[in-house]
């Protein structure tokens, strides 16, 4: 498609050479010549990926199907039995992740933006799981469901990730943007990282268990609006980013109880502008690890292992949608040491490191697309 | 003299609008627009800065010849009385620093290449005190030269700190560019971080002093080229930054007796590359707290601290010569959690804040400059 639009845009400046190789789908990085391909197209914003182990994906629309593609592209039909989700500003269906369990139980985990009753606009972040099987889910359980639920369509949060052992699921929320006083409190699920376990069941060992008021799902909080997630293999750490108010953009690796300091400090303007505030920093709230100031509005992050990229092990990919980007950081104990951007030129919502080391992207369009990275050889 | 080039400039392209503000001269950045004044010019291959306190400075030229700059930027004679100085390659006089009880003594402390002998190819460099007075040195004293000295005029460091209480000056030396064997070794100065009082003795505590056949001035090893080096105000700790082989220029905070990597591991290509030698990392070998890669050929650095840009408290400002650049770099702890880019569009060898909080720069030219940032009210 993109030789026969340039090979028609060159005729018609009077031009008659045809150019043989779309250089534009190569980018050249540091360590490596990256070549993106389309997999699939047509998704209606793609929000969450999983691999099926057989060549298949699973994959979210952000407008409120569950779909399978197969390994040559093709898009399945929408999955049924879904719940009711409130498709809305930002709302819809958010992320999945299969049960670490999955070639034995074919439960999947899914989060979205569940009404308080059919068709409110009342809404909040919910996280259901639910057996797939013959392109339909059964057994459909509401494991958690953020309180409160709110009007507006903004901030729901949404991505999850299981621990690295599988006993807990993190589930990543946001301050629905225009309830930051409560991010601050413990009483409410708003701009928390919850932490579960894949049952629905609290976790006795959450640090707010025993706090009277305190929602006892709570991992830690003072967070705007986590957009990706992902455990560093090596460590088993939860690492997270988040979006910051304009610029301040975070990435954070959040410990049990901890206070991430929305919206008291930030490295982005709302707070810190020609005036400051608050400002930065604030004794009994953690720094993030990095932030992008000015914004790439953060999206998803995976961390890197694999063969076709042998120079990236380890380092974490994270994607921007005004960013229109991949930002590689390289990652040391709890740090990062260098950042490296691959300019992808289409808004990105996720990424997701398959079985054989290539990179998946999700674009967030409309007609939405699944990019593959991959080495030149 | 911008103004009159622009103006001539647009006569000649038949314009008649007389532009009123050179917006060149103005940098934008995230928290502060930016004005870059020339304060002096005509210096040649600048090095060494310092702030006499009387808003006149003390500048090195490369080129051999230390210089009073008053505070109205007309540059004063030669000062007499220095040692025998081989200028050759990257090879002069390099850094200066006032004694931390100059206004006393009037002790001023530089570094420089030493020939062997006179005339001699075969140098290191070493460093020197004296007392200046009425434009002339006085009492000039050798305390440190690095052994071995060697043929060849490449990676001579140069940098000079003292540590907070003024009980220690560290030197920061390089690898002479094709003694890459030695570097790893204790029994030399070669690509060694040194530590010493400032009469030229040993510290007791230095961490090698009971170790056989080692450099009893040796703080760290491991190093290819330091060239910037400046202590943490908060912390009292020391930061330097060295140039990599090709990309992998570091940002580290050398602790006692650590080793750096140099020549056996680094982010830089001479071992990472296509192959892959060593690699990025080594048990026993320290991580740099930051790198650059592609090579900014990092250069001085300074700490902000001042009310020019309340923003940038605690930041530290890193130089660039093939880099034209000073790269601001917001600092957690003993890490980097940002980089702002302020490009210069001229090769930067050193950054220096000046009393009133504006930030000092040589510019490294034949004919080079001193510049001031200063904010734009
Ligand atoms: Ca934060
Ligand atoms: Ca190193």
């Amino acid at each position: 498609m993109k030789l026969l639009r340039r090979s028609i845009l060159m005729l018609g400046l009077g031009l008659t050479s045809f150019v043989a190789s779309a250089d534009t789908d190569t980018i050249k990085t540091r360590w490596a010549d990256v070549k993106v391909d389309t997999v699939a197209s047509g998704l209606n914003h793609p929000w969450g990926l999983a691999f099926l182990g057989d060549g298949r994906m699973l994959v979210t629309e952000r407008a409120g199907n569950l779909r399978i593609v197969a390994a040559d592209g093709s898009v399945g039909e929408p999955i049924s039995g879904l719940p009711e989700i409130k498709v809305r500003g930002q709302g819809g269906l958010f992320d999945l992740r299969l049960s670490p369990n999955f070639s034995n139980d074919n439960l999947i985990y899914f989060s979205y933006s569940e009404p308080e009753t059919a068709g409110s606009d009342i809404t909040s972040t919910a996280v259901a799981r639910a057996r797939l099987e013959n392109n339909k889910l059964h057994d459909v359980k509401v494991i958690f469901s953020q309180q409160p639920k709110v009007m507006g369509g903004r901030h729901y949060g949404g991505r999850l990730a299981f621990s690295a052992n599988g006993d807990f699921l993190f589930i990543g929320l946001g301050d629905h943007g225009h309830r930051q006083d409560d991010v601050q409190k413990l009483d409410n699920h708003t701009g928390k990282l919850v932490r579960i376990h894949p049952d629905g069941s609290v976790p006795k060992s959450n640090p707010f268990v025993n706090q009277a008021d305190a929602k006892p799902e709570i991992w830690s909080y003072g967070h705007r609006n986590i957009q990706g997630m992902d455990i560093q293999p090596t460590t088993g750490q939860l690492w997270t980013v988040e979006h910051g108010p304009q610029g301040g953009d975070e990435v954070n690796m959040p410990k049990a109880g901890l206070n991430y300091g929305w919206p008291v400090i930030t490295h982005g303007e709302q707070y810190g502008g020609g005036e400051v505030g608050i400002g930065f920093k604030k004794d009994g709230m953690e720094q993030p690890i990095w932030h992008w100031t000015p914004s790439i509005a953060v999206s998803g992050v995976a961390f890197y292992q694999g063969s076709q990229f042998p120079q990236w092990q380890g380092n974490l990919l994270a994607t921007g949608l005004k960013g229109q980007q991949v930002a590689r950081l390289e990652v040391n104990g709890d740090h990062i040491i260098h950042q490296e951007t691959l300019n992808l030129k289409r808004r990105i919502r996720e990424v997701k490191v398959s079985p054989d080391g290539s990179i998946y992207l999700l674009t967030d369009e409309p007609k939405g697309a699944i990019l593959r990275l991959s080495a030149v050889k």
